[in-house]
């Protein structure tokens, strides 16, 4: 399980008085941009030098429990498929242990003509390794 | 069917050169708000005079093409399920007839406790008439 | 005087029940980049074809009333100096004719390697003839 | 002085792979709501016991240097004017000790009926405290 920490600013926020819905999405991407970090995977370089990129391809979430101002927000990943060149992850928010959001993303990785490009060797072993896969 | 059009800015794209993945929960909630306005509910008003609004609890997501800077988007929104206190929408963006991304949301109407509000009698005459339902 | 019209949606407001503050940054820009659309530059094509982009160099920006959910707001753009590779623009945001945002704004035009592009005798005839200028 | 760091992320940029230039006006707001809660001011529970809330009354800003994603921001934030309801801070962001922007922004407290509001006598004592201010 990969653990992102954020806090919710001004920015965030809608009349409504809480975090304005899809920047809950904000928030997961930061998660999923640490993480993809912590495989030794530099996202920048990848899509300048390679022309390579992480697109979403489907997401659902359920929004549990509002998120305000102040509030300091847990964001846990974890992986429920890999296949050859898109993988879902699982990735709940949390705030002082209870859940405020749940979501599943597919990503897929593309290349320099936006078609779906295999993950690297290096990539596979290193998912698995984080999540301590076979 | 509800059609709304928008145009897509520098502030949606991001570094890989579309419409930021989140961003298009904004264009389909500027669809929504302007489909609510359409019957006859001022949402700032609610919010303000009876402290009711309308919160999303959940959300599915399907990215099937990338859009671009300039793009010119069309938001068709209809009605899937017409609950007490809340509704499913279908959420299309078509960009020149080709679907570019579609989702299915859950609203629902919250009052000033933040608990679940059944929509008042003219919300669901106005619904129904909209998408001529009996 | 280039003229562009954009209402304020969810998205734009914070917690403090008014747009958001940056956002009328964004506002301005969609009405820079339908003004320069409307001098026959397509922005897209320049920054894929010729890797050239324009970036804000400096703001000043007076907030004087505040914008809410579901205004209709107004964006007139004037020129103030065009020089070789830069110019101003003032722009302010109007609702019902009454100024709620005042803004100075220096682009200037970047090429491939970052670094400031004279416009092209083109580009300045344009903006020259927009703004009736000899 | 007060010092805030934080990083690029996806969302932060845009189809010039550079930070979208409103943004930097959010990465600002973030440092000034972290320091506003150094002085031990809670801003939500200001607004929504006591209906106050700081505003931006005027921003200027120089772009220096291109942001990236991934880039480690720090923020430098020091007093240049108290008034009784407004102040003047400025705000400089740095990336390995090279500045990327510079901004003074003008904050202003309003009240419930949005109106300026003095600043407290504990809130100037807290801010006169932290800039060491006689």
């Amino acid at each position: 399980m990969f653990q992102y920490n954020c806090e919710v600013f001004y920015e965030d926020t809608d009349m409504g008085g809480r975090v304005y819905h899809p920047n809950y999405f904000k928030f997961i991407e930061r998660a999923r941009s640490k993480f993809i970090e912590s495989l030794n995977i530099d996202q920048r370089a990848l899509l300048l030098e390679e022309k390579k990129f992480f697109v979403v391809k489907n997401i659902t979430a359920d929004y549990q429990l509002p998120a305000y101002f102040g509030d300091n927000l847990v964001i846990c990943t974890t992986l429920v498929e890999l296949k050859k060149a898109s993988m879902v992850l699982k990735q709940e928010i949390l705030r002082e242990g209870k859940k405020v959001f749940d979501s599943s993303v597919r990503l897929a990785l593309l290349n320099s003509s936006e078609r779906p490009e295999k993950f690297s060797v290096d990539m596979v072993r290193e998912i698995k390794k984080f999540f301590k896969l076979k």
